[in-house]
């Protein structure tokens, strides 16, 4: 049986067969050879399985996309705080091809231009190949498969490479470049000449949506506050001067490269790859944002969409004997964050139990956020002193080696205890 | 007894006492009069509770924060497209007091600098002080209680209002202006000054998290639409030219006052303000500031903050006999998005039922999103179309009116039933 | 007989016929009605003769062709620091409707750009219809006969002034404007609207190419410096964004209107003005460009033609008898100043007279600058104190009360006693 | 005896003591280990006399000042069309340090900034070593000695040239750099450290103001055209963002260079140079402005002073018995320009003359311009065919070869006859 998941994909590409206006980038022959109507698409859940439809196994360049992951790279060698001191994270709100330094300190705006994205390559550890071969290693151990590069293609950037090797030269002669000119440029060509599917690139997002862990080999590759602080800059400088557009009609963290890829993460749901070699005037794959649009809006995956307001944690509250006493039992569910544990907090604050013993059935509940676990502490300790009896049934350990916030224990009970206590 | 969130609450408040730099806004008397040492925090989750501390009952202009309520007013007065006509939505990477009108078009870059603000004042229904009017009822029913004007502060802000006069002339000249200059003008200050306390604040900015329902009186005052579309600009334009930085540190959609609020939403979980009426060099609260980060890390509330990883949908699989003959049965929990019940398909594509009879149990199911809807349904005609039998466990209906994509009913048993049959 | 200076005009007109591109401005009826095949041109000499051809009676309002003679008046009513202060002198490297303020201080880039023309005329002593009626007086007096508004023009600007009022209130809120902001665009607009003829406006810039003197009255309207100050301004900003393109080509301190005219001035020589209503891209008159073109090239008016060296001061050397004894007579010829009056001061520090008598025949010297003066008594002093005797014949009196620096009078000669004594 | 001229520079010297603020140049050490205490001023008129005050003989590095020249030379091997395609000659506003590149075209703003020198030193003919030979070659012909180079200067300057190697890159990859990039700085950077005095300086600017003429050779080293328009392009590009207040307050066209020296360039009358190598945070020797200022003041250099109003050329009219009938005389004297010749055209055209016999004495006339040739054609024709007999008395030959403008050849008396025959 073929997913339905995959039914959908193919109707994303079928839908979007109309959008062929744009032009293939044509500034190195190898671009514009490119077969303008190749198109593909995958998603990969942050479990790390990858869907895809279309052209799929097709290899093209990574080239912008490749930012993101090498900038991440850089902020794990040497410290966001460094990086930072090189790279600036405000939009730019100028075209792709502008040279965004900030005419007092030359510093580049962000990293997703090319200026501090050649700063990033060069804050790579090792410096020269041993960069190189860092970040392709990252492309591989992101993508599972052993990515290498598409030599002519570099060269040929290499030979066309003068608007780089001056933005270069300008960050070194203000000191915002940790290498020597030609070197970093080389470098950064070769990094954006890694050949890739979107099957690929759908893996790559995938590890930035699953907060820096590879979802198929659980390594951690980045910090979640790298991962975090990667996809907040993507969502304010990823797409060049439609920021603004990009951000409130489609709402997701993105990347695109000029040989017509684009990357997308929705952060703790899915990563998302869709490639089509014709450019809108910004330089992004004019039906790769359509696809994109469908995606997110199809998939619900605008940043801002509220989602269901967070259930409350309190599923129901009823009373029940206890070792011949009369207990009140709250049986909660869920996760327990704040927004959630809040009304449960509350209920009791407002309507203090009425019996002296207290059953909290965690039997529901998925997971314990810490400031969940601290206001619950918090509870705990007000019910304690205020001379109830708390019993703690919580089978699967969420709130494994709870205390009140005075460090005293709660009493805890088996489900089944608290079964055979009722009859 | 005293909820351990308000505890929380005077931690913040307790613990940035020491951000005491900044200087009062001193462009007219009213807000050089401030008590700079006024301080106070309010949250409110999305089903409206709000637990406040500090001057929670002090009143003070609402200023700048008034923009993004008035801003979406107009888009539901208007509908989005023509508000996009006369306002732009890409930040302005320029400071709260530049001009920031497209230097081809006179559009203003976004809503949230003054320029935008006043085009969009202009485009409430009514014009004039019908407009004014709206607006504050807006805020009343926002805030459930009747919002009035500092008239002294309006006033005051009218006889200095120069600047804002010049740039409502500017954008009348460039057809961007919906109202007369001297009118939008007046209206526009008035707005500004209307007098809120951090409670209020708290609930309209708890509004916009819960998707644009008033969580108290449960009244839709903006489209889900609307409430995505604000809260973008006010990520990527709501705090000036520190955009960039507000969003990678602290990462939540955001507005500032000149009189020293602050208001921030998370998506689907609260509602936050802030009050500190001390300016750092951005004109934004510095305390304010300080007390927005630590919410934002103590309540994991930044957005890219992956969360957990969403739960596979699939809890768990067994066999069972139903009616004598032996079924499969899927127990599915928590929410059905996407990204959780792609597993589960992906399960029973790759390996299908070894038997005839497939149960679908769904008493631990909370809601199901429309894509998940879609892709159930595809995968259940799937298995029809391969001679299984469906049985829908739904005590709870989540899946109410499900059919297979042909457009046929599946069986749908109770739980008891299901228990029964077991036996 | 008709003036072969008329015949040369009428050439300039005919030889341009084939302009026929650009278009007339239409923001407002009455400028969209104009004939757009009228054309003249003027040409006024320092001593107040005005050659016309063409339509050179037709009146068309003067627009920013005023900003000019108003910002003179506003220094001499201010003087030039308070001008200073709140207008800049730096070109602006913008289009003619650009707002051109300073990001920072809010102060215009310069007097030639619509802000900084309304701050001259907010600085014009008496404000309101006062400062409008000596504008109006100025340009009266400049012309030579009564000029007046077009009423009707000046009400239609009025009405779409948007624009202009906007720069107003944005001036006066940066505490640039030194009149309320509705009076002082009303004044303003009327100041633009004085309808005038391309002879009036050849009068009026041969003002300033006399130094500020009137050249048919003699009287003085603005001095010296004020005159060298505006005229430094209106070669580098009175071209608009093409103030390189026109001094490296055109080479004359100038201003174009709305309506169609330029007004051109080579300091020393002459005034220039011409018409023709179709605006290049620029907002200049395209036919008035090239008749101004043809114009700098035919007369040489080119600000940067080194025109002839500077001639030699010395004519010639000779000896002669003075009262029996052998004397050196040196001519001098032409205008003394410090580069024709080094060539004779050098011949005589070289090769000092071998004679104890000096003659300097001063009856072809036209006229003696300060530097020569002073260049010249040094050189007598050292004469005088070599023990030289030195006889001035100066019939004219262009050295009338010279001294030699240590204040000793000078033997002074009739050229009558000279030829006499000689025989 | 000493020139009084030497004294007057001695006195510029002692006078602007006072004047010791600013900092040396620091990015290099051959800079920065300047003695800040030199001081020097020189003077250079049009026929190439040289006076020179303070440490005349100082060598420093010509930096900045090499622009103007280099640029001029390249106009006269490419040709004027050529050089604009790849350089502007705006003025760029902006500091001396910024890009200016234009943000659509990539093309240098003007020739006077970094990017523009570069580009125009990329255009001189031969390329490479060959370039950098011509550029000495032409330094050498307008200072009359054996300029060289810095090579200590030259290494350390190209050690640190990133910034100039990144703007030639980016020169190059928009096709405004007609070299290689490392070729065009390392000539670039050898051209700005070319070894030259106050003295070279002067009599280097005296060649501008000449008319393209070195002054002692008589060698015409740039076209007229080509000086105009450098000389235009300095005025409002030479001196950085200051070039309003630079034209307004000292009005002469002008280059500085980071090592201390200013040149400064009157067309007709003087080229000056000064040196003291404190700079003020415009770039520009603080000293050496001072110095200029009071040289246009004392001088009278100001572009804009209007000078004298140019005398009529009329200088007297008589009658006198000429063969017997009664003639009219016309007495001319000094140049015949356009707005001289103007008022003779004038009274002959209103009062003709009342005898059939007309004679012009020439022999007081200097020099006649082209236009006034014309002019004077045309009026003799009017008074040939209405009739009249006209004389040219012209001893210098100033109207040689003169006919009217019918090629009719006028009758040419020596001034001997013309008294003979009045006896």
């Amino acid at each position: 049986m073929r997913s339905p998941i995959l039914d959908y994909l193919d109707g994303i590409i079928a839908e979007t067969a109309h959008v062929d206006s744009g032009a293939l980038a044509d500034y190195i022959p190898e671009l514009a050879a490119a077969d303008p109507d190749r198109v593909a698409v995958a998603l990969c859940t942050v479990n790390g399985t990858v869907y895809a439809s279309g052209d799929s196994e097709h290899l093209f360049s990574i080239q912008s996309m490749s930012k993101p992951f090498a900038y991440a790279l850089a902020i794990e060698d040497r410290g966001l705080g460094d990086v930072l001191e090189r790279i600036g994270v405000e939009p730019s709100g100028e075209a792709f091809n502008e040279l965004s330094l900030d005419p007092e300190t030359g510093r580049p705006r962000n990293p997703m231009i090319n200026a501090g994205a050649i700063a990033a390559h060069a804050l790579v550890r090792g410096g020269g190949s041993e960069a190189v071969d860092r970040v392709l290693a990252l492309f591989s151990e992101l993508a599972q498969r052993p990515v290498g590069i598409d030599e002519s293609l570099a060269a040929s950037e290499l030979a066309t490479g003068d608007r780089n090797l001056g933005l270069a030269y300008l960050l070194h002669a203000s000191d915002r470049l940790a290498q020597d000119p030609g070197t970093a440029v080389r470098g950064y060509v070769r990094q954006c000449s890694a050949s890739v599917t979107v099957h690929d690139l759908a893996l790559m997002a995938a590890t930035l949506a699953n907060g820096g862990v590879q979802p198929n080999t659980g390594a951690r590759l980045f910090s979640r506050r790298t991962t975090r602080h990667l996809l907040s800059v993507m969502t304010s400088c990823g797409m060049y001067d439609a920021a603004g557009d990009w951000l409130t009609g489609i709402g997701i963290p993105a990347k695109s490269g000029v040989a017509g890829g684009i990357i997308g993460v929705l952060p703790g749901q899915v990563g998302l790859a869709v490639f089509s070699p014709r450019l809108d005037p910004h330089g992004n794959s004019a039906r790769g944002v359509e696809m994109m649009r469908r995606l997110s809006e199809d998939l619900g995956l605008h940043l801002m969409e509220a989602g269901r307001p967070a259930r409350s944690s309190l599923r129901e509250t009823h009373t029940t004997t206890v070792e011949g006493r009369t207990a009140t039992v709250y049986v909660l569910q869920g996760d327990l964050v704040l927004s959630s544990v809040e009304s449960l907090v509350r209920e009791i604050i407002e309507r203090p139990p009425a019996t002296d013993v207290v059953v909290f059935d965690m039997s529901r509940v998925d997971e314990v956020l810490p400031v969940a676990r601290r206001t619950s502490a918090e509870t705990a300790t007000k019910l304690v002193d205020n001379g109830y009896r708390i019993i703690l049934v919580d089978p699967e350990q969420t709130l494994h080696g709870f205390r009140d916030s005075r460090g005293r224990d709660v009493e805890r009970w088996s489900s089944a205890r608290l079964a055979k206590s009722q009859r």
